[in-house]
């Protein structure tokens, strides 16, 4: 077991109606001038903006906007924000939208609060002391970004995607109404369930011994993820099926399922690479690689691979530990395709010329500084050997 | 499913010699003079009470002291540590103990911060609206009180029991080093235990459809504290059993196993008086009472209780509810018997006369203004009976 600091210091207000405290909240903070910062027309549409506004305007709050946040949100725009929040006198970044749009304020806020250019947090150069605080109304359920300290940009100067982790930039609040999430398509919503598991799964496939605490809650918060998941396939509009996945999101990623244990993040990584170069869904990109990186590592810690197989998806354990792990990473790869995933680059329309293909396994290693993860150090020769097994 | 607030802001240091970074996070808030608030003399002869004291020096800080914090934490030493703040120019309160310390502590901490008599707040006649910085040293996994929004303090005048809670003394930062639990009595383990699994329990038994999530990691937390307080009783040095156990005791009391379900609170009320009126072991008192309580009120959620009885304590399903739900009390009275803890009032060690039956009611009905409870609401008469049916 390993030691471990929890940081969760996010105020969560969950449930129907609850865009209508932003104002309140963003109030509490003592803060003045909001960027309302969003992503395409869909929050216009909805009228949540709107709602949004009223709540603000109710808590005698000034704000200036910026929309048109992308999915991996890119440099640019995140620069145009900084500028327009110092132009302005910005003192709160409000994003209002899934987690591209917060992963967007959140380098905003990063950029606004300290000379320099923020693009060296990402690539690693420095590390940020100041940051201004962040709230968040949440209409897709799948990043986790609305509780984590983390943030993924897009530098499009060489499709560079990068992530930066601080506590800083963990959101002061987040407001979350399920009821936001339903009008999001079957496929997106799929993708935000892939993405959940795998922020659990990433750090529950370790070698080490972890937490038994850790391990149980993880599993119950996969279980409850894919029950719900496949719910959502049929009743897109169940309001507690879309509660337990939004829930779910915030818990898969705010550090409660990796107290005291490892956490491998290749999957991610490798999916990063995919997603800088070919602009795909994440939580697609996650689900089409996940299964090939499975494989290739699984013969270093078969029991974990094996335990998972039993505790999450519920197979019978057998004699021969790498016998069942293999059953239970065909099991999940099966459940991913029952949610209309990709289990392959092929399925996720990706066709790497081999190029490419060399090219993504050395900007993956350059991003793990040579190589990374937790249940095999993973080097170039690796990751391309697992781009290839995913074609 | 109900709407949530969950706000757990308390930064966790958790592991082997967190203690050494006590003043770096005392530091970290800005403070300077620090109440060193501690219960009886084992933190001392530990020497874990140096320990902190050279990470306060080593961080630059000055602190004054105040020990002699009892289980059922009382009033007056309450007053006497906010007087002595006021007169020290005091701005952080550290506890290094239990939950009776850190109760203490935050007591402490809403008395300093606003004129007023601090009782008024735990007899409910008004509302805090400031407190200065709580920090906690765990060195027992019981009350959950180190990320929780509560305390309890004990009135001498009547020795009345009254809890208060504002998540404006939630602890800012809490250490915990599982090793400091291990020269814990086996008794003493064991109760805390058992207030682990009720902080979890109260939430648990509620008559509403909940959360599935909520109910999946509640169950979770229970089997694996239960799973280790059986090995604490055999091995109370296992550091990965102690660690289980204090990690479950925080999340069992910061909200999360509560998200979106309701709560009962009963047997913490009946428990409250008892510890009030004859000063028992908080977590033998809830064990001592949680049966007859859930005798009194099953039939009223048969299916909850045999949840319970399945998932947690893994008996088979029975055809029938209420039968299933009996043999579920049945099975958890065996595991407290188990423990070493009593479930019943004789074996707790109390013997009360009718008039202190019939004062203990009236006590615990107007703790809850007349009557409470979610399974089913208990006045009097109801409670007059519970405590006979304990006896």
């Amino acid at each position: 077991m390993n030691n471990f600091t929890y940081y969760t210091p996010t105020k969560v207000v969950f449930g129907r109606g609850s865009e209508g405290q932003t104002g309140a909240l963003v109030r509490e903070r003592g803060c003045k001038k909001v960027l309302l910062h969003y992503g395409g027309g869909s929050a216009v549409r909805s009228g949540l903006l709107d709602r949004v506004k009223d709540s603000l305007r109710e808590a005698g709050l000034e704000w200036t906007e910026l929309g048109g946040a992308l999915p991996n949100p890119r440099l640019s725009l995140v620069r145009e924000g900084v500028d327009l929040c110092r132009r302005e006198g910005v003192d709160f970044l409000l994003a209002v939208g899934g987690g591209s749009v917060i992963d967007s304020a959140k380098a905003m806020a990063y950029g606004v609060a300290e000379e320099g250019d923020v693009w060296d947090l990402y690539c690693g150069k420095r590390q940020a002391r100041a940051a201004l605080p962040v709230g968040a109304v949440l209409t897709i359920a799948a990043a986790g970004s609305e509780m984590s300290d983390s943030s993924v940009i897009t530098n499009e100067d060489g499709w560079i995607k990068r992530g930066y982790s601080s506590d800083l930039c963990r959101p002061v609040f987040a407001v979350m109404n399920p009821e936001l999430t339903m009008t999001l398509p079957v496929y997106q919503t799929a993708c935000g369930c892939t993405d959940i598991l795998m922020h659990t799964m990433e750090r529950y496939f370790h070698p080490e011994a972890g937490m038994a605490l850790t391990d149980s809650l993880a599993e119950a918060l996969m279980r409850t993820v894919m029950e719900s998941a496949r719910v959502l396939t049929k009743e897109p509009e169940n309001y507690e099926a879309r509660a337990e996945v939004m829930w779910a999101g915030s818990l898969s990623h705010n550090g409660l399922t990796g107290c005291g244990a490892g956490g491998d993040w290749m999957t991610h990584k490798l999916e990063h690479e995919l997603g800088g170069l070919y602009d795909v869904a994440h939580g697609a990109g996650l689900a089409a690689v996940w299964g090939s990186w499975a494989r290739y590592v699984y013969r270093f810690c078969p029991e974990r691979f094996a335990r998972f197989a039993v505790h999450v998806l519920g197979l019978p354990a057998g004699a021969d530990a790498e016998e069942t792990a293999l059953r239970g990473i065909g099991a999940m790869e099966d459940f991913y395709r029952e949610l209309g995933m990709p289990t392959s680059l092929r399925e996720l329309g990706v066709a790497p010329t081999e190029a490419e293909l060399a090219l993504l396994a050395r900007k993956c290693a350059a991003a793990c500084r040579g190589g990374g993860g937790a249940v095999r150090r993973l080097e170039e020769a690796d990751l391309a050997a697992i781009y290839r097994m995913a074609l």
